[in-house]
C-alpha cells in the first residue's frame, strides 16, 4: 500500500498502472484517468483534503462492477464506490489511491409497486428524480438528507434528514439490496416481503457499511403515500432552550409530526439573507404535518398548545404548496445561506445525535461554547430525533483558525457522547469521524466491526481507510 | 461432534462429562442435568423431535454467561441460549448435545426511560411482565407474538404479531444490544440515541441470528406512549379473498391501523368453541385503531368504507377495555382452541409472508390446496404485513399423515417464494426451514451468511445446527 499522499505519479511503476491498464483493456471508454475528473471523485465538501483516486470507472451494469472488482482483487487495487460526491466525512477520498467505481449512469427505476409500496431502483438514482418519477402515482420516497444525493450513498452512510422523526432513517426504509461482495459474488439480501426471520440481516450489514464491505447494485425501497393533508409553517422562540423544550413534549405526547427543525437566531439572519424569508431573528421551528384533513389540523392545534406553553411566538402557517416549497427550499439552503457570514471561509458541518431529553442541554451547552470560543457557527437540526448540526465557518488556510474549530467539533462529539449519544446521527463516518469510534464504542465493539470487515474483505481492497483500520 | 439423536450417555467417556463438570466446579448449583429439565429445554412444540441438551445453565449475571462460554469453548462443547422455549422451529434443540443457557433468571428492567420512550432490560423479561412495570407511566412496548415469550428469544427470532402493521417487528424497535461473543467479548453494539451512523449496524446482527452469533445480555427497546384512544372489533366477510382485498385496500390507503388480523371460517368456529365468541361462522377480520379519540374514529370509519366496498357484514365494537381484552385473548388462544379439532393429533403452526398485493391470491390458493389435501388447518395472519398461518392438525405417529402435512408445508413455502415472499414472516428458521433457505436466498447469499457465522463463531459451538450449516 501507498502513503495516504501519493499520487498517481508517485505510483508508477507500481501495479497501479498496470491495473489501470488492465481496467481500460476491458471497460474501455467507461474508464477515465484526467486529473480533473479524478479530483471531482474525491473529497469535495468541508475541510478535509481531496485525496484524488488513480483513475474512475462510469460503471453501466453489475458486469462492469463485477469486472472491476476483479482487475482490482488482481492487482490490490482499493476500490471507491462513488454516488453524488456529496457526502461530508471524506468517504469517497482515495488516501491509498485506487479506482472511484461512479455509479451515475447505473440509473434505472426497475419497478415501481404501487399496490405493495415500494420499488425496485438501481444505486445511481437520486432522490429528486425518484420523487419526481414516482408524483404521478401518488407516492414519494420520505427520507431528505437536503443533497440531491444517490440513494446508493444514502443506504451507504445510512441517511436521514428532515422526515426521519415521522418515515425513520434509510435503516427503517430498505427492504431489500443486491450487492457484488468483494469476492464478485451477486448477493441478494431479501425479499420483497414486508418482513422475514428468514437468517441473518444481511440488508442492516450494507446499510450504513459505506462501500467498504461491497457494492450496492440494487435497492428495493418501502415507499409511502403522498399524504391527503400536508400543513406547513414556522414558529419564533425567545430561546433554542424553549424550541427544544417545546420538541421534546412533542415527541413524548406522541403527535407524528414530519417534520420539526430547529434553526437558531444566526441560522434564521442568514437564511433571511439569501432566501429572505423575512421571518424574526430568533430561534424558529420549522414544522409540517401530514395526515388527513382533520388529522393534521389536529396535530397542528396540538403543537401550538405546547409551543404557547414555552413562550412561542405567533405560528405563521405556509398554505400553499409553493409557499411550503419555498420554506424547505430555504432550510435546505441552510449549507449556503451561512458561506457569506463569513466570506472566504469553509462551512464545516458537525453532527451528534443525543437521547431526546438530552437535546435542549446539549443544544444550550454547544451555543455557550460556540460563544465561548468566538466562532460564527449557526445552529440547525432534525430535533424531532434529538439530531443537530453547527454550520462552522473555517479558514482552514489558518492553523490557529483551525485548531480552534478542532478543539470545539471533539468536545461537541465528548458532550454527545457524554449524554448517551452518538459522534454522528447521520452523515457517517467516512476519515473525519474514525477518531471518535472508539470512545463511543469501546475496543471490544470496533474489533467486532473489524471481524466483519476482515470476513468479507480480507484484501482490505472496498474503500480502505474509511470507518476503522484493520 | 456427536450424532444428532446421541444421549449425554451414549457421549460418556467424551468430553461432555468432564466439560459439564468444568461447568458444575465454576457455577455450582446453576447447573443442572435431570433429565426432565434437559427435555424441557429442548423443543416443546410443533413436530420436531425433542432433542435435550446435556445439561442447563441457569445465569444470572454476565459473568456466569461468560464463565459458560470459555467452558463451552474450552471443551468444543455447543450452547444453547434459552429463554421462555416458545419458539416454533426447533430453535432451542440440542441435535449435537451441549449447554442450555437458560437466562430466564436475567430478569431485571435496569432502566425505564419515559422521556425518551426507551427502556433497558435483561433479556429473560418477558413482554408481559415489561407491560405491567410500563402501564403505570403511560408506556408499552407493541410487539406482541401471542405467546409471553422473552424479550432475549423476540429479538432472537426478529419476532413480531398482531401489533406490527402499524409499529414494525424487532427489527425496528431495538435501540442497542449488549452481547457476550463466542470469544468471550462483551460488546455494545449502539448507544441510546434514536438514530446514529456510527458504523457497522451490529444491532441488527443479532437481530434474528437466533443465538449462533453471541448471547444477548441486554436489550435497550423503544417504547410507545399508550395512545389516547384504542378502539377495537370484528368484521364478517363472504370469503378470505374479500377479507384479504379489505386490507390491501386499507393499507394501501394510509389508514394507521394498528391491527388487522385475518382468521377464517374454520378458526371463526374454534375461537367460538373454545372463547365462547358467538360470531357469525364466517371469515372475519379483528380490528384495533389507536391515535387522538377524533383519530381513531376516523380510521375505523374510513375503514368501515372500504370494507362495506368488499360485501363485509356489520362491524361489531369492543368498547370496554374487558370486551378488548377478551377479543385478542381469543386471537392468542387461536393455538389452543384448534387441538380440540382433532384429538391427539399435534397442531403444527406454519409461517410465510408476501407482498401485500399477492396476500389474497396467496391465502386462496392455500385454503384450497388445505381442501384439495383434506386437511384440518384454520388460517389466520397479520395480514396487514401480507403475513399468514395455518394450524396443521397431524397425527405424527402416522407417517400417511405426515408426508401429507409436509407436502402441504412445502407447497405453502414454494408458492410465497413464487409471490416474491418468505419461507417465514416472523418465527425464524430454526431446524425446520433450513431447507428451504437455498431456494429463498441462493447460494452467494447463504454462502455470505456463512462468512458471517464463521467469523464470529470460528468453533461452531453457538446454537449449531440452526439457520445454515457451516
Amino acid at each position: 500500500m501507498f502513503a495516504a499522499d501519493a499520487t498517481a505519479e508517485d505510483r508508477a511503476g507500481t501495479d497501479v498502472l498496470p491495473a489501470v491498464q488492465a481496467l481500460s483493456e476491458q471497460l474501455g471508454h467507461k474508464v477515465v484517468t484526467s486529473r480533473p475528473i479524478r479530483e471531482q471523485h474525491a473529497n469535495i465538501t468541508t475541510y478535509l483534503p481531496n485525496e484524488a483516486p488513480d483513475a474512475v470507472v462510469f460503471a453501466e451494469s453489475v458486469e462492469d462492477v463485477q469486472a472491476t472488482l476483479a482487475v482490482c482483487r488482481a492487482y490490490g487495487l482499493p476500490v471507491i464506490p462513488f454516488g453524488t460526491g456529496t457526502s461530508l466525512e471524506g468517504h469517497v477520498n482515495a488516501p491509498l489511491g485506487g479506482v472511484s467505481l461512479d455509479l451515475s449512469r447505473m440509473n434505472r427505476i426497475l419497478a415501481v409497486h404501487g399496490e405493495d409500496l415500494d420499488c425496485v431502483i438501481e444505486p445511481g438514482v437520486t432522490r429528486k428524480r425518484l420523487n419526481e418519477e414516482l408524483r404521478d402515482q401518488g407516492l414519494f420516497f420520505p427520507i431528505d438528507p437536503g443533497a440531491d444525493a444517490s440513494l446508493g450513498g444514502m443506504v451507504s452512510t445510512r441517511a436521514s434528514g428532515t422526515n426521519a422523526v415521522r418515515y425513520g432513517t434509510m435503516k427503517d426504509n430498505v427492504l431489500a439490496l443486491k450487492v457484488v461482495l468483494p469476492n464478485g459474488d451477486l448477493i441478494t439480501t431479501s425479499r420483497r416481503a414486508k418482513k422475514s426471520s428468514a437468517g441473518y440481516d444481511l440488508t442492516h450489514l450494507f446499510i450504513g457499511a459505506e462501500g467498504t464491505l461491497g457494492v450496492i447494485t440494487e435497492i428495493t425501497l418501502r415507499l409511502q403515500g403522498i399524504p391527503e393533508a400536508i400543513t406547513a409553517g414556522v414558529c419564533p422562540f425567545p430561546s433554542v432552550g424553549d424550541a427544544c423544550n417545546s420538541v421534546i413534549e412533542t415527541i413524548q405526547s406522541g403527535i407524528p409530526v414530519a417534520r420539526i427543525e430547529l434553526l437558531d437566531e444566526m441560522q434564521v439572519r442568514a437564511c433571511n439573507a439569501y432566501a429572505r424569508l423575512g421571518l424574526p431573528e430568533t430561534p424558529h421551528l420549522f414544522l409540517e404535518f401530514h395526515g388527513t384533513v382533520a388529522g393534521a389540523r389536529e396535530q397542528a392545534e396540538r403543537f401550538a398548545e405546547i409551543a404557547a406553553g414555552h413562550g412561542a411566538g405567533t405560528f405563521t402557517w405556509a398554505e400553499k404548496p409553493e409557499d411550503r416549497t419555498r420554506l424547505w427550499q430555504a432550510r435546505h439552503d441552510a449549507y449556503w445561506s451561512v458561506l457569506p457570514l463569513r466570506p472566504g471561509a469553509k462551512a464545516v458541518a458537525t453532527d451528534v445525535c443525543v437521547p431526546l431529553s438530552r437535546l435542549a442541554e446539549c443544544v444550550m451547552e454547544t451555543k455557550r461554547d460556540i460563544d465561548e470560543t468566538g466562532l460564527i457557527a449557526p445552529i440547525v437540526g432534525h430535533v424531532g430525533d434529538g439530531n443537530f448540526h453547527t454550520t462552522l465557518m473555517v479558514d482552514v488556510t489558518d492553523p490557529a483558525d483551525m485548531a480552534k474549530a478542532k478543539g470545539f467539533m471533539t468536545r461537541m462529539v465528548e458532550r454527545a457522547l457524554a449524554m448517551d449519544g452518538t459522534c454522528t446521527g447521520e452523515h457517517g463516518v467516512g476519515q473525519g469521524k474514525m477518531k471518535y469510534l472508539a470512545a463511543e464504542h469501546g475496543e471490544a465493539t470496533l474489533e467486532a466491526m473489524r471481524t466483519l470487515k476482515r470476513a468479507f474483505d480480507p484484501q482490505n481492497i472496498m474503500n480502505p481507510g474509511k470507518i476503522i483500520t484493520v
